[in-house]
């Protein structure tokens, strides 16, 4: 095997790339789609107030978002900058 | 095994790309779904509300995507631009 | 072993695909059941909507779709497109 | 250990159809027994709407089908066509 | 070790071929157990409907089933057919 | 290590037997008590209904037992067939 | 290692074994315990028919049994049987 | 390292006794101490059919308990009749 | 390394007996927790049975306990009988 | 590496000491406090049978603890007696 | 392998900063998305509270977020500074 | 690698230490919590008993703690005092 | 490989520290977002105890923010000040 | 590698550091945020008792509190006192 170390630390932050994103999107995927879910309920109990609760659902699912927003910069980071 | 640094990275990066893109389609698959069942719910109580219910719940999910997005991103990156 | 550094990256991405589908199909196969059951739920307690639910469930359950087949894209660029 | 490239790479193709498949079978499993159980449950209140809810059921079900068979044609892939 | 190539491609199939059948049977094997308690709670509450109940038990265990046989197909292929 | 490839491949096929039975056998042992215990419920509210009951919970279970019985052809085949 | 052909097969046939016994004791274990706890529930709410809910409950769990008997029998095969 | 086949084979053994004895006692743990925790709610409500419910549920137990049992006899097995 | 066979052999079997014991204790621990949580409620609401719920209790819990015993049993034999 | 066969011994003993505890510790931890969990809301109740019900919760976490007893033990045995 | 000992803290520093991020993403994702979901809840009952509903949900969420962002703290740090 | 065995163990036993407190912290951290949250609904049905339910809800807690603190002595042990 | 001991250690201690930021904000994160949509549905109910609500959130978070900043800690000093 | 046995075993105490903070914070983290949000629920049906509630919160809290506290310990005794 010809693997200098350059080789190697880019090897191992691709994988670290990949695992940060994949890893990252649970999280965020299941929560958001709990969020939406109860705003679909809330709704359905209070349509005269939809507005209302879009704007808060989508609040609430921005910050959620975040994380996984942090896992792509690092897997951006992994894969651009780092070296 | 004459394996080169460069195929090294490359296998890796390849490995990464499909479990980036495999755990990133966990959360936002079971996330969406449970925001479309809660829709059906919810417009099974209030069929007259169901062009606001669909918005609400293209909306959510359409956040909640967003990480499976990123994900599809991650794995395309590591696929065809990282070297 | 008489393994060319081609050849380690191909297996690696091979198994990446088997990986990114198997895990890719997990997600999306649970919501689109929860959906599908929820779905039926609200029809039995409202047949005379029946037209509307299945429509909404069908575009929730598009959507959620869609993480699987992006699996299925990345496995699919992993066994034909990558080298 | 007297290993080509070739080989190399059709074990690991075969080990991941094996868990492309196996993997991808857990998730459409559990939820198209989900939308099944509802659906009984549907028609268990509502006899009289059996066949609607039956359609729904299939419907739902074969959606939540589409990823189990996109893990198999992975597999299939994986077994006969990729090299 | 004296193994060849295709000592260890096969090697590899045969063990994909127990992984493909083990995990693929958990999913299915839940699911339809789901559907079938359910069943039972409806009929209990419409023994009236039994038939129809279990005919729409059957048809949508049916579905559930089919990725159960995709990896029982899987393996088979990886046990006789792959080489 | 004085192994032949023969001796491999039936060593990871007589693995891939037990994992292929053990896993297997987790999903329907589990969803088949379900079936059971809901039977039982359903009969602690109609005990006239006994012998329909038994029968669906017999008929249901008899599916969700099938991918158990796969699980057992495939490690059956894996130990006395595939060589 | 004087390890030679046969003594590999049997180690990897061994060690299967336990796994086939020890994975395959969780399902019917926590599903036979599902179902008797479901049968003292509906005795207590119908003492009267207490003998018919146990046979309900022996029929059931029997049933649940078999995944659990597959992998004794499994695992005897592995450990008597096979070489 | 002198190790010989036959201290391969056992070592192997002696570990896969351990695990399927350990493993083994998840399922009927988890389904035993369910059954008990249901036998007591339903004499907290029906104290007259004690005697009734403590026989079902020790019925009920024994059957969980025997995939517990076969774990110990594949323990046992291996650790002293297998060579 | 200088590792006889025996070394060898016991390595694992104390690492076995540790497994054994460490996972055998989650199920018997978990369930027994449930049953005495259970009686506890069963007796808030009839304190004039207490006696009576104690003793099923204990009854319920010592068969549970019986594969946490076993894998003790299994532990112990394989630190000081297992050669 | 300069490790002999009994240092071999003692290393994985000590390791298999650490996870016995550590895995052990689960179990009763989560069942014990399920028991306290219960016994407060039962005493919430009933106030005036406090006595009781703590009693009963301590006897069924005695039993419960009795696991978490046994993995001490064995890890005892490991750390200070096998050899 | 021609992996200098920094090129060596450097592949590892790199893979646990994908592993801290990637984790770390997921604890505040589901919670902060059960957040939302819990205030679009609130907010669906009490719509004239809804300011005040969305400031708790924020710095609820906000103390929520702060796990996360130690995770990226520790991915930069592990990523630029660490030597 | 100049290991000698002393180091060998020495090394084993302090991942393990690591392992025990780090898993051995679980259980109890759930369980605890579990009883404290019920302790304070219970207060908030009946703040007259506060006495009463805060005593019962540390001795609950006691005995789960247990637990934990076999696994920090289990550590500690494996830390200072094996050899 | 041309890597020193203090290489090795360090190489080690970076890993070590992105599991300990990575696995330690998964508990504080789903915990404190409980607390946050538990303290949103109690405000939805008496929104003028907002104030003292929000405190005791505040106040509880900050506890389970606790164990969160224990891991930031360790890993700082995993990263920066251990050698 | 010139990895002396003191390097390996730092190596092992740091990685171990790690983990057992890493999962030590998992538990209480999730115990002690269920218990603030119970505390929350309380106090949103009794605000007049918010002071008793949020004591008792705390002090349960603390003794959850203590398992996490146990973990810091361990891992600081490994960085810093163990050799």
């Amino acid at each position: 095997m010809e693997i200098s170390g350059a080789d190697f630390i880019r090897g191992l932050a691709l994988l670290g790339a990949g695992l940060a994103m994949g890893l990252g999107a649970i999280g965020p995927g299941v929560g958001e789609g709990f969020a939406a879910g109860k705003a679909c309920e809330a709704i359905g109990r209070r349509p005269e107030e939809a507005g209302l609760l879009t704007r808060t659902m989508l609040v609430g699912q921005a910050v959620s978002e975040s994380t996984g927003i942090y896992s792509l910069v690092v897997a951006l980071l992994l894969m651009f900058v780092v070296k």
